[in-house]
């Protein structure tokens, strides 16, 4: 098979869920395009790191041509709280849901359990910088450390809180984290010792 | 196929999960079994209704040859509260997480939505009974409804909460849910809005 | 949980495709029969296999009362064929594709892989005494070694030609096994390589 | 979100097998690429359709730089022989048997049941000329008709025969079909009948 045709199969195996098979329908699918159609796919590529750009404050991606992205622009936000997540995709599903009205920071990563060298994984000092600016600047007084309910994402929480410790504690910042409890979907029958315990200790009057 | 075979493969085939082939794999699979341990489980389903039991406080089922089961008999247990679930597998669940030292009420099912006589659903008559004897005998003071969280056991939360209002009023009882929130294992990215809203509106300090 | 229903769940749990979680389900199925349902299914079970016999020339399981099952008594069955299978319910998807009408043997199990006692897991010896009374009986000419197409069936296979290879040269037997092709639902696109051969070498004009 | 973002995300839904997340993910994935990945692969992108091109022979796609395809120049294949399939995953998969040695003619496609216009959905007009002129040029004489084995498998077949009806009448070509039956991985007990009755007919002595 073609050397063009290998090198994209070998390209879109790298791509997240794909195996070497669906890279290789992936290819397929280009051949079956236009040319017209393969351009813009192309252009849009080369295009993309120039036209998306990281926000200088909260870190995700955004493609406003400014160095500040919307939601940090945004006056109408609630400057005085900081959500911590790990990735641009968790901040799109907050922003869905419409119930946040504060501010982001993304941290671009997770700090694997037994990670050496954490501040490699994740934008912990610009974070720490961030937040030092914030206080200043904004009054920034809590901030929601809101990660994955699994070891990596809780790891990576009580790194956080070990590093912002002492920030917190200067500025008398509040640290706080989203409730634990059920889930939309969740049976009871099939849950977890620490959800049930959680959902029970944090029940509410109806 | 022997007539003995088809009707066992008809009593597998509305066995939980169980479809028409598998059916019939598990009458292979007793045919493959000696005749000591077709007595046994023979004389096991025989006797299953006479040892088990339902509670006669709490319905759920029981072996213990008394007519009120263990827990409802444990001293030990805070009697004040009331935790009303679904079904037998859902109780057992709570018991394995350790958490809760209150009391049970079994529903034995749940209310479809836009069911027209609930009462044949679930035992809503025992537990208005047995919500009068606690008050009477045992102070109750708190009774927890805990559902599945899907649209049938919001229903059935919302049809229990209804029948309850009254006894709820008359003698001053507080009425519960488990916490919602992020539970165990759950990916942000993947979570709808109404979790998300839930767990950032009871975040808490950490 | 009561003793009765953990010795029942631990019964189902050996069902085959069943885990612990669905074998306790299973149960409380059960406890939710009435009397009577449960009585017939224990009766069943105890009578299984006082009606439920091996057939004394095939060796699958029939319930005619009779030593000798319906297909083997069936005058109307070409005697000179048999159709060597692992086990029942093979039988019977080949029985309900209508296409067979001469008569079967059923191993009772296949051969592992460095299996050391091969006669210990199939029923080689009566399958052996069979052909020889089929041979003087019925004039039986084919027999047809039908295994599942994966490594275990054709090392049954391979193990059952060894042993009645000189039963089929003394009396001039021909020992024949299914076509290998394409089978039904088939996409060439996720085939192997020992499939394509087949169905390239075994074309055929349309 | 940006614009470019949603434009990559938008081509990413339209690929095999990929829902909008996974399509966001996808983008989210480039972002996390170098600057030079970036730009080898919208290069790649660019520059595919003017490396790959379609075979003016078989119809299937190569980069050899020349008209005609590595297998339809190469002498040392069969030219008697030409094997009709759908798409080019098909022809690779069979390529990678080893096991046929004749040519190959890629349709681009399959007819679906009821289709009024199939000669839109798949190259018959290429096909028809194609043989031809394997027929003056390289004495063709079988044409194998190799589709998946499903019901727009069948119905391409089906058509593909009544088109070629007249020409294979006249040449005194052969029209063959991969052989049917048990192929690799196949159990007998979940067997479909056809498949069943197509292995029992072709069986063959061992």
């Amino acid at each position: 098979m073609p050397d063009v045709f290998e090198k994209l199969a070998k390209i879109f195996k790298d791509f997240p869920g794909i195996g070497p098979r669906q890279a290789r329908r992936f290819v397929y699918h280009l051949l079956g395009r236009s040319e017209s159609q393969l351009k813009e796919f192309s252009d849009l590529v080369g295009e993309l790191k120039k036209l998306v750009k990281t926000c200088s404050l909260c870190c995700r991606f955004h493609s406003s041509g400014a160095a500040v992205c919307a939601i940090c622009r945004d006056k109408g936000r609630d400057r005085s709280t900081l959500l911590v997540i790990s990735k641009d995709s968790d901040l799109s599903a907050i922003e869905q849901s419409g119930v946040y009205k504060g501010l982001y920071f993304v941290l671009g990563g997770t700090v694997p359990i037994l990670e050496k060298e954490p501040e490699r994984k994740i934008r912990i000092r610009e974070l720490l910088a961030q937040i030092l600016e914030r206080v200043k600047k904004d009054k920034l007084r809590e901030i929601i450390i809101s990660m994955n309910v699994n070891p990596e994402g809780e790891n990576t929480a009580s790194y956080l809180r070990s590093r912002l410790e002492k920030l917190v504690k200067e500025h008398s910042l509040k640290l706080a984290a989203p409730g634990r409890g059920l889930s939309t979907g969740l049976e009871l029958e099939y849950s977890d010792p620490e959800t049930i315990k959680n959902a029970l200790e944090r029940r509410s009057g109806v």
